[in-house]
């Protein structure tokens, strides 16, 4: 736990000398002061979080991560297991929605494999962290060990390393893990106490019948494995899954190294939530993509107390949220990097706006 | 009234047929049905409206049309009415929010002179379809005849039929003119019948004595005028504005030339509701961009029947709403042409979608 125990150690929060330069910068532009809004908003947290006005935006790179969950066996999804290594393949070649998105808001994505129950053929772009063929099922004991969760969380956080060295100034969140629904719910349950009920919800598209096999899966999973939720680690463990470990290590190390995370959705606030738990500060460096249609994302929104940037009904994960809201960002970058004052301008400020005209 | 008269009779309702297609695409595309939520209904509007799946994006042209209004003589701005054609000149360098968003959105900004107050040097970019510098002050008499009415919608056609012939196949519409939410407030009330509070907010922002001298002067100028809300032209024409004029006309020809129009804002709502009741049928083309924090564009909305896209809080006009829901569009169609299919990914599809795997 060594690499993971020095990571939170320099986890910090925001820098409020960038946010306040970039609050003047937005204030001298020709626009009426706090009139592009949440547009606003996203371009001083991003300055904020990398402490550089504006924000660089060179190099945003989305991490989707990829693994199986054991608990499929008990019928949670509507899509079988196979599923996550063929959508493996799919973004290797570029073609899922994820690819699509990510080529329109001018980022990268990464792909690696977490604990992919498939073997995966070899690719040069997939990022081989397989910590073992998908978990255990959470109904019958825990989903990993302690170990395992660990080791995925600190290959989340080498991921980061790597691409940062590479020049990642912006980090999304993406995954894919047929049952990961399930896994997140139980994970937000035992960490929240919310009802089962309540944050259970279709997923990829189960009936009626089969949410009510989720819900049965995580009150047996929550009922075998007895999670502490004062120890973030051992939840994790033992309701979660690799991919999910994983995205905890992506977003922590977003907060050590003040690059900032636009989550995606549901499992992606699962993940921030379990972050959140192991060090508070984090939550300074995240940044809510977008609402998810899945029911149990706005009690994670709640908990994170944050407030996402778009709400367009989306549920397909991969990172699909994350891409759009970076090239929100972007606007939002733009908008500052490109707008004249109105002293540049030559435009006449309003009377009561103290002469910046 | 000859070239609105024939345009008129050719606005028609969108395409089922295209309608039908894009959704056999979307469905066979390598994830759970709908789960792009808003995005695949983005994707299914712009086929619907150009009759073309996927329709074309290839060059949106956000229109932004500027006009001068004599009810500023009332103190309903906080900006003095100079800053009309300080910003056009802004616009026409390049540096205004619009610009910057429609970069980013790889959208055209095209700046017409519908009736700005002042006198603007000529410049290549600017198309100058001045009907007089500025309405009259409505709380007095009617802002514009009939006759100027009618020739502002018309050059809003000109405008989009000269695009249309370089290749617009997406229009954006935008605005400027200091006090025109004082215009738009009062069409709005006088078209729906809305209470005058109700409907009058802040515009760039005025204080609570600034918003008091807006209703007090859209009062004044309803019981002045007396516009015929069952009459679309008389009310334009009596406490309307030459660039909410245009953009009426702009809006028009989007629809009968089956070129999808993403609305703006407040604004570009109050054009939309008018060039509505006109031609019913002209709602088919539009598209709600984002909701305006301008408390008037709620029942803009609701009237129009339209759910915007995006809700950033965001009160600036320009186009610049319209600029980020065009990138949206731009997403949208990425999705539409890039992802592969369950069939061509060979990912295996749920065992209830009926053989498409």
């Amino acid at each position: 736990m060594t690499a993971l125990t020095k990571l939170l150690s320099i986890v910090a929060l925001p820098d409020p000398g960038a946010e306040v330069e970039v609050r003047r910068r937005l204030d001298q532009l020709a626009k009426p002061p706090g009139s592009l809004g949440r547009l606003e908003e996203l371009a001083v947290r991003l300055a904020a979080i990398s402490g550089v006005c504006p924000a660089p935006l060179r190099d945003p790179v989305i991490f989707t991560l990829a693994g199986d969950h054991g608990v499929v066996a008990q019928g949670v999804s509507a899509y079988p297991q196979i599923v996550t290594a063929q959508m493996v393949e799919n973004f290797l070649r570029g073609g899922a929605a994820v690819n699509a998105l990510a080529r329109h808001a001018g980022a990268r994505v990464v792909v690696a494999d977490l604990g992919v129950a498939a073997p995966l053929p070899r690719h040069p772009d997939l990022r081989d962290r397989k910590i073992a063929p998908g978990t255990a099922d959470m109904t019958r004991g825990p989903a990993m060990t302690r170990d395992q969760a660990v080791r995925a969380v600190e290959a989340g956080i080498g991921l980061v390393e790597a691409e940062r060295a590479r020049g990642a100034d912006l980090i999304g969140t993406g995954e894919m893990g047929i049952g990961n629904t399930t896994a997140a719910s139980a994970l937000v349950v035992a960490l929240t106490g919310a009802a089962v009920e309540s944050v259970t919800g279709p997923g990829t598209g189960v009936d009626a019948a089969g949410r009510r096999r989720k819900v049965d899966a995580i009150r047996r999973a929550l009922d075998v494995n007895q999670p502490d939720p004062a120890d973030a680690l051992d939840t994790l463990a033992k309701v979660g899954g690799f991919e999910i470990a994983g995205l905890v290590g992506v977003i922590l190390a977003g907060a050590a190294y003040r690059v900032p995370v636009v989550l995606d959705g549901f499992i992606a606030g699962a993940a921030a939530l379990t972050a959140v738990r192991l060090k508070p500060e984090a939550r300074g460096a995240l940044l809510a993509g977008h609402r998810s249609a899945e029911p149990g994302h706005a009690r994670v929104l709640e908990a994170l107390g944050l407030e996402p940037f778009l709400d367009l009904g989306m549920r397909l994960g991969e990172g699909t949220g994350a891409a759009l809201c970076i090239s929100l960002a972007r606007a939002a970058r733009a908008v500052l990097g490109e707008m004249a004052t109105f002293k540049s301008a030559g435009v006449t400020d309003r009377a009561d706006a103290g002469g910046s005209s």
